[in-house]
């Protein structure tokens, strides 16, 4: 324990948390652990450079509040998040819609609205519809599931960004038809910068990342019995579509605005056509919420 | 970049990060985007333990203030700030005393003190002596290299713990004499437990490490020309002198508290003799400072 060095130090740690009496916490600390000193070694980290670090990881937590969380802005940013979702999907017994980023501007408290209603207030685009099924893996219908939905604006805008919190706007709560049907208006929503005014966007400044996601609009999918699937549609077309800031285009997610189609429930409108597929959840699913609610984070980390 | 899975996305990270153009800031995000990729698929990481680290980590980097590094401390408790100092020394042409943690009570504006002050205001343990030389690789003294000490009091409580930031105590800066040599007059401190009301200390509990530090002086040494020495004196016979909760010590650095001594600057005190070596600065030193002053880091972090 006393001669330490570069190479026993990791022993020595990993000697000193083996007393955890939980050993999922015992596995992901030894683990972290190893991780963490190989990397510092590998590259061989200068006090400077730790300071940095240091000083980037405080500016991180302190620029999170209720409504902004930079923490899972640089989660997302590693490809973390992502490597995250498609870990959980992996682990599936059953095949379905793929995961993508929730990202920081979920609510857990938006309108509930009957089907076909338009999210967007007091729109400025052109009004588009969406519609699909919500299946089993076996392409069953389930009535009633849970159909959460949030975008950004036709300027790139969350409601988060521009409004009070109290005066919600581009999202809202659907409930599936006896069929598992669902449908609702909104407008196509644009492309935007990740956040950029923060340590993060440092960090991708410093990159010469562009710092763009694809245009997308995202869905919470529930139902009793099955796996949440939070997810996001991606629009074709997209300039960033190939080059998304937090890696979360999958092909199986990227859609199209298509025609009015008199086979649509909104067959005057041009449409996007998706159908979410959820897979039943197993005993080894110990939460199927892929990320969080920022301000329920927020309140944990101040008890 | 599409066809993202929890193998490819590791690829996509690292092309998206090849544009950085500085080269060291780009090999260490690759390093540590590979390694923490690899951890997370090693104990295939669910969402919800993903959540709860992001829920720490913001936790850890709200605890901040300028005068408490809750980042600092969650980096000393899993041996990596241990393993910075060990890396830096290792870079060092010459043999010097050895590194140890500066820790969150370091301050860079000490009172200047003559040789032979004590530093503590108003001492409730018997006084003792430090006294020794700074010298170079060579043994040969270095005139008025700067001696900055801190440390406890013999309840284990730093100034900033107890009093008004602006009330110093148990701190002060020293410059040898023409030999290098220095002493000055304190009292024993006692070990004590890190700061365990903030998440790091959570984590501590759940671990079931006790949080100890055995009892230590911190001095960081320094003089034109040579690096830096952010080391600390540690105390034989300490109880936790083999489990040091932030694995600071070093056997080099263990020391005893010895009867009064003819030969000592201070003959009428028990004393603790130490020489400190400082090597000389190498153009590949970056910077000598192993850590950091909070209120710098949190200075830092606003900006």
């Amino acid at each position: 324990m006393r001669a330490i060095n570069e190479i026993t130090i990791t022993d020595a740690v990993l000697d000193q948390m083996s007393t955890t009496p939980d050993p999922r916490l015992r596995e992901i600390m030894a683990s972290l652990v190893r991780h963490l000193h190989d990397f510092a070694r590998e590259v061989d980290l200068t006090p400077e450079e730790w300071l940095k670090a240091i000083g980037f990881l405080t500016a991180v937590g302190q620029k999170c509040t209720e409504f902004r969380q930079e923490f899972i802005l640089l989660s997302d940013t590693l490809g973390l998040s992502s490597l995250v979702n498609a870990l959980h999907d992996k682990r599936a017994l059953e095949s379905g819609t793929k995961s993508s980023l929730l990202g920081p501007f979920y609510r857990q408290d938006s309108p509930a609205l009957p089907l076909g209603t338009c999210i967007v207030k007091n729109p400025k685009a052109p009004v588009i519809g969406i519609y699909g099924r919500v299946t089993n893996s076996d392409g069953e219908g389930i009535p009633n599931a849970l159909v959460q939905v949030w975008q950004p604006d036709e300027e790139g805008w969350y409601d988060l960004q521009k409004n009070d919190p109290q005066d919600m706007d581009l999202r809202g709560s659907f409930r599936t038809d006896a069929k598992g049907n669902y449908y609702l208006r909104t407008i196509a929503p644009l492309g935007y910068m990740i956040p950029m005014d923060g340590p993060v966007g440092d960090m991708i400044r410093a990159q010469k990342r562009h710092g763009y996601r694809p245009a997308h609009i995202h869905f919470l999918v529930g139902a009793d019995g099955y796996r949440e699937a939070v997810t996001a549609l991606y629009l074709s077309g997209d300039e960033h579509i190939d080059s998304d800031t937090v890696f979360g285009v999958t092909d199986s997610l990227v859609t199209e605005i298509r025609k009015p189609d008199s086979s649509s429930p909104l067959p005057d409108l041009p449409c996007i056509h998706f159908d979410f597929a959820l897979a039943a959840k197993t005993a080894q699913d110990l939460s199927g919420r892929v990320g969080a609610d920022p301000s329920q984070i927020i309140k944990k980390a101040a008890n």
